[in-house]
């Protein structure tokens, strides 16, 4: 009985900032059920589309229900692109039916259809160096070696095949064109994504192929006969639809500090569901913030961006950035690489922030985070407002050995999610959060 | 130079089995060519199909390429079915569309599709449960808890909710059936497969989910509103159609001792290219009948059976036991499951074969092969010919952990064939095809 009230000081007491991150660690459940809730109650829900209108709706319900303060909804105007009927046969010398998706901002071959001979280009430095007008009549193919790399880079290296090449095949006169999909899998899941065309250039009908038919549509060229292949894509563009950002925020005890923003995006490609890309993102911030408050009142205002419309053109982003360009920032953070755990931290922040570094890495060592020399770069989504602002960055670098296995595939779906590892980014980012939303001084570089 | 003539000597002689099948191990070409070629040439060839026509023909000039002996072919015809339009999208309370695919022998929604409340059994036996007339109008859902198994055995105990769940659901009076697909992935890539039903039951369209979506909609029902499902699956049967076999013999040295038959399928499911299920197994047979073919004539013959139209009812099967049901059989072998490393070997054979068996089971156990006490079954095509003869059986049981992430899938594609395990396949293969094709006594249990 005696030890009774030393039994319950603790309880009563804010739990420290370890206690915290454990308790995201071992056993946060807000973060997995924001991705639930998303992937099973709405789904795909692409940018511009009612899908993403009903996913808004969902959100403020939930960061309403979490207790968040100033949930609302920003919208604004976007032209939109919505997916057709898509085909891919291969008609000559053999007859194959290709897995193949239409890339957002795609032409349409229209209903009938397109045929043309197969001109093949193993990497898109030969597509650059085919001579104009080459292509005339002709659908280019265009393969490359992604690999997987935690970090991702090989998306940087390898995925301008998806964002230049239909540009590039189109201004040398191609009927159309396909890609080898921008992945790291072998499943007969092609992978979309945006491609975009110069203002003076008329889309092309540009296609991905899942990476077996790809493979598969090089073992036929290699057999030395012409390839001709039927596509249709039947895209269109839909003109101006509505889109928004949700916004929440945890208050700052200090409303003169500029605020931390976080930020994850809402919106999703519409073949899958969306959890990796980007429900986790939109969890785990939002867990974290959540786990913040019981840490007590932190001095800055923490605003959570969960952005629409990321994959169609960071329109989000983009109006984030400028609605609030005048309203005082200090930091931006993002989550959109998935829920494999953190394994380094890169910062953009001045040298007089050198003990709050010193002490955020300290934090996410048990976690077994490294801290690298890299500058922090931010997310799409914030990409504007640092832009605008000059704001300081902290990258949480997720591990991507197997993102580029899911990416903007049917594939990305709640199964995927590794609950133990999306626990330890929230762990990751409380911890990260707890340092500088209560950290007066200077955090832009 | 004193070297040279006994350097020459051992290429002049006839191999031993020891460097026969470790040629086969290390660099055998044959199988993989084989599977390579079916896949990019030929694609899908499901049976009754001009698919599997020119699957055939493609073979019989790949197998008189590799010197086999009396390669031909053997018709029959069979009736058909074709897949068409395919489509699910749950209506309400949520708004998703469902990868689905229908399974051989479904009905046809019509081209309008049809509506309907999910009806949820966890089981096929909480089916079997359900009243009679309980299902009317309604769409049952038949969800199940297959696990990968080395042996596969998972299949025979959950494969029922497709072999038998659509026919059940069909008498309770249920409009339609999907169930969740009997396979241990989780791509969005539904499993086919046939399934049947009584002569006096007219068909009901039955479709199966892919594994995230059946997981997907098993969420939505667990939130406890009524779940409708939009179903469109409009295949057709269209009545007889050609189909056959493939033959191709080693001829044995006695023309007295009855044959070893040993057999493949060469048709496949129309989703994926039908590497695994089963390229792989007329690559196996085949390569080992050639490396058999290095140590000698054998003894007795040894007939390749690449059977037609094995997916879509075991036609091929059938009609090469009636038709062969005179000819004097002895053993008969099959390699149906993949690619995957022979793990185990069975044995049905009669006591008399004790030091064959011993033989086998040494000349395998370099191959990492457990020899087991449970009577071998044989496979799908041979079924026929070994009741009407009562063959001796060697089963060359294969690893099948992965088989049932890809079976009956569009993700059965060559990128899934590993060559080294293939490799050890047909050095099992020819060391067991070099015992008993040589052994002159007693084969039938």
């Amino acid at each position: 009985m005696l030890l009774l009230s030393t039994a319950i000081t603790p309880l009563l007491a804010a739990p420290t900032l370890e206690e915290v991150r454990s308790t995201a660690l071992n056993s946060d459940e807000i973060a997995y059920d924001i991705v639930e809730g998303l992937t099973t109650e709405i789904g795909p829900r692409q940018g511009g589309t009612e899908a993403e209108a009903r996913a808004r709706t969902w959100s403020v319900a939930k960061l309403k229900s979490l207790g968040f303060d100033n949930v609302r909804i920003e919208e604004y105007q976007m032209p939109t692109w919505v997916r057709g009927e898509e085909t891919a046969e291969i008609i000559a010398p053999f007859t194959h039916k290709l897995a193949v998706t239409a890339l957002g901002n795609s032409g349409s071959t229209g209903d009938k259809g397109l045929e043309g001979e197969i001109v093949y280009f193993p990497t898109l430095d030969d597509l650059r160096a085919a001579p104009d007008g080459s292509l005339k009549g002709k659908i280019a193919f265009v393969s490359h070696s992604m690999m997987r790399t935690q970090d991702g880079s090989s998306y940087g290296a390898f995925g301008p095949a998806r964002f230049v090449g239909p540009n590039i095949a189109a201004k040398k006169g191609a009927a159309a064109i396909v890609i080898r999909s921008a992945g790291t899998d072998y499943h007969r899941n092609p992978h979309t994504g945006n491609t975009n065309f110069d203002a003076d250039v008329t889309p092309i009908p540009a296609g991905a192929l899942s990476i077996p038919d790809a493979e598969n549509l090089e073992r036929m060229l290699k057999r030395g006969k012409p390839v001709t292949m039927k596509l249709k894509l039947t895209p269109k563009n839909v003109g101006m639809q509505v889109s928004g950002n949700v916004l929440a925020e945890v208050k700052g005890s200090n409303p003169q500090l500029p605020i931390i923003v976080i930020a994850c995006h809402l919106d999703s490609w519409d073949l899958g569901t969306g959890a990796i890309d980007d429900a986790a993102g939109c969890g785990i911030i939002a867990a974290a913030a959540k786990h913040l408050k019981t840490l007590g009142q932190p001095k800055r205002t923490v605003r959570l961006l969960w952005a629409g419309a990321e994959e169609v053109g960071i329109w989000g982003g983009k109006d984030y950035g400028s609605k609030h360009a005048a309203e005082p920032h200090a930091l931006a953070m993002e989550s959109d690489f998935g829920a494999g755990k953190v394994w380094a931290v890169d910062f953009t922040l001045p040298d007089s922030a050198s003990e709050q570094k010193a002490k955020i890495i300290a934090a996410l060592a048990p976690l077994g985070v490294v801290p690298r020399k890299a500058p922090a770069g931010g997310g799409a989504d914030v990409g504007a407002i640092i832009a605008a602002q000059k704001l300081g960055i902290i990258d949480l670098q997720q591990d991507g050995t197997k993102y580029f296995d899911l990416h903007h595939t049917p594939d990305d779906t709640l199964d995927k999610i590794d609950k133990a590892e999306m626990r330890q980014n929230v762990a990751a980012w409380v911890a990260t959060l707890a340092v500088v939303a209560n950290y007066e001084g200077e955090l832009k570089p």
